[in-house]
């Protein structure tokens, strides 16, 4: 069954404000079976809001509505809503109780920006049973109309209990659809779409997504309106042609991140981590310390941004700097041994370079890296040259390091380096 | 003069990925006075992105249109355009000639999915004097259409040096717009708009916009189509109300992030400091180090994520860790002592907390978070509980970190804590 999504929000037009909310619902829906057809975000804006409301009338049989539900002057929603459906605004009892019963808690009393909140179209059902922002839904004309407040955490909250529920059990129709991805790094689109070329006449039914994400690649493998169990076989045929391919680049074939997969492999060996970090200036541990749990193999690590914070906290010799420069094989050799030690850990992982966009010379451009790998007795280091801004390549180099890691753990070798 | 942004891509409508090009290009076509009145995303769909485009050509003057212009299969924009469009898609001759350059030097040959690249709609005109994705732009019924790649740097690269300066070039009568951002930290919206209450009717031609952007608020100013002496004095007038009123809170009155605003405090007074970060697992180091030049002012970070690190790195004491624990006001004053006297720095910053979903307690809910600050021998602290999942509440202790080292050197009392 197919719907759409509209963001209300002038923040989200002006490109002050990324859409996470579309992104949100798009991905609970989609998982949930549900397609979403387009996703359009508009303006406080009358005119353009109430034609993109009959456009999506006509098109789809499900519209999430997001934003402009509150109290200030800009949130106007429900009076471009019952105007756009020829519906009465009148105030909902239930809803105008909760917001007294809320200012009453607090000292306040109702002003009429926030009993305005309770001017419902005609015809408006409350999701959440109590609560302020508690959303609401209209049918018109057989399409089901969903409101919800534009906060991040009060949409998706209501979405998941509320919202999808409700759609999963009206349209009990939904097809199986199952899609996969292919999560790939240190290749490029075009030498991705060069080594599947002759596979691409043979995936049956199922469609192959190519979608680049900075610095990853993805390969999105999609199966519709088919029983499960040759959903799966036909799937995992296609899957198991690609990791024949490409098998070295794919560090995931879920929904987990580098940092996930890396953890968990760290996890189930029992092996420990403590990273030092120059140029990418504390972003590897902190996406090591996004996974939850992660302090069970990371101990800790050190951003170690000057030279004598180098030598202090790492003991990196002041004549190896002083020889071949803090961005050099030889001082990421002394960063790696000097972190493992520090941190009395099984590996010790480090990263020395210039991420600009000032500090580059002709011998060492902006974007020169050196990645370095203890374990055990045995240290290893490569160097690379990545491109870009400065937190491009500060999250080229995270992850190339990330990617070391997972590559030690799994036995293959290294990416190639320069 | 008013435009729209389509954004093609499946990735985009099943939640995958976030519009990235939209919201750049959104942004860059507001900041030069154009205004955006929706953004659309739709998938490699003939009939949904047909319909968007007459839609868009009926409602717009110009139209910007990314993605779907690559070799792969589900690029399919150039057909579907010329389709709707009613033209014939022909061979753009100079662009195959690029792409078998590009081919020939990499030893490589022509293929059909490569080929198909060149096939553009009658009457395109490309944008880029060299390079295979160079984008193209058709005029029809006086509406320009844009067509840029998908892959954010190549879209921004076009956008800026084709698209923007032809549109300004055509449409010389751009109205003066300016807009203002006040960027708070550590009040709510509620808040804001129960403070403000009194001045909103007093802004004149100004409208103010509220945009929860967590943990942040922002309050834009925006005045249109007047000379730009009374704007500025319009929007200053303004802006000095709003900053009578919240001015504690408003940590940045521009575009700038809170961790220029702090580094550029930094610089200003030569004060150097350092950084030792539990559950916060080095995201304050990385935001320090996201400024280019941080080097100067920011001599590094530790990540002290076990007891034992805490100990042999910072010389917190095994008693304190014993007896408070390792989230107590006496583990971080000596963790903010340690970091200041290892890095030698002016100021120390500490953050011990609980970031979840485990390691809660009653006496120590998720969301428990200790900030230190270390100046010359005085050392300060405070406790916050803060809410959300594991994301949310590091960001949130890294931002009130953060906002403790902007209102020390700023001389403003911290944020009231628990």
């Amino acid at each position: 069954m197919y719907g759409e999504i509209i963001t209300i929000g002038d923040e989200l037009i002006s490109g002050r404000t990324l859409d996470l909310n579309a992104k949100y619902a798009a991905g609970r829906l989609t998982a949930s079976g549900l397609r979403v057809i387009r996703i359009t975000s508009v303006g406080d804006d009358q005119v353009t809001l109430t034609k993109t409301l009959s456009t999506a009338l006509e098109n789809s049989r499900f519209v999430i509505v997001t934003g402009g539900l509150g109290p200030t002057d800009d949130d106007m929603t429900n009076e471009i809503v019952a105007s756009a459906l020829n519906r009465s605004l009148s105030i909902n009892k239930q809803l105008l109780k909760r917001i007294e019963t809320y200012l009453k808690t607090r000292g306040m009393t109702l002003t009429p920006a926030m009993e305005k909140m309770a001017h419902l179209p005609e015809g408006s059902e409350i999701l959440h049973p109590d609560g302020l922002m508690c959303g609401c839904s209209i049918v018109e004309k057989d399409v089901r109309l969903y409101f919800l407040p534009g906060v991040p955490d009060q949409m998706s909250h209501l979405l998941d209990n509320f919202v999808l529920p409700e759609l999963l059990s009206v349209y009990k129709t939904v097809p199986v659809v199952e899609q996969r991805i292919l999560k790939l790094y240190g290749v490029n689109e075009a030498e991705i779409m060069e080594a599947l070329k002759d596979l691409t006449d043979d995936t049956g039914d199922v469609v192959l997504g190519f979608y680049p994400n900075f610095p990853e690649n993805h390969i999105t493998l999609s199966l519709n309106e088919k029983n499960e169990a040759t959903i799966k076989k036909e799937l995992d045929r296609v899957e198991n042609q690609i990791k024949k391919i490409l098998g070295v680049f794919i560090f995931s074939s879920g929904h987990q991140d580098m940092e996930e997969i890396v953890g968990h492999a760290l996890l189930e060996k029992g092996i420990t981590i403590a990273v030092a970090e120059s140029c990418t200036g504390g972003l590897i541990s902190h996406r090591l310390t996004n996974v939850p749990g992660s302090s069970t193999y990371f101990q800790g690590g050190v951003v170690v941004y000057s030279n004598q914070v180098k030598m202090n906290l790492l003991n990196v010799s002041p004549e190896t700097i002083e020889t071949y420069g803090a961005v050099s094989e030889c001082t990421v050799r002394e960063m790696v041994r000097g972190v493992q030690k520090r941190f009395d850990t099984d590996l010790g992982l480090a990263v020395t370079g210039i991420a600009g966009p000032d500090g580059g010379s002709a011998e060492k451009p902006v974007g020169t890296v050196h990645i370095g790998l203890a374990a055990g007795d045995k240290s290893l280091s490569g160097k690379y040259r990545f491109w870009g801004n400065r937190g491009q390549i500060k999250m080229e180099a995270a992850l190339m390091a990330l990617d070391w890691v997972r590559r030690y753990l799994n036995g293959n070798t290294f990416l190639p380096g320069i």
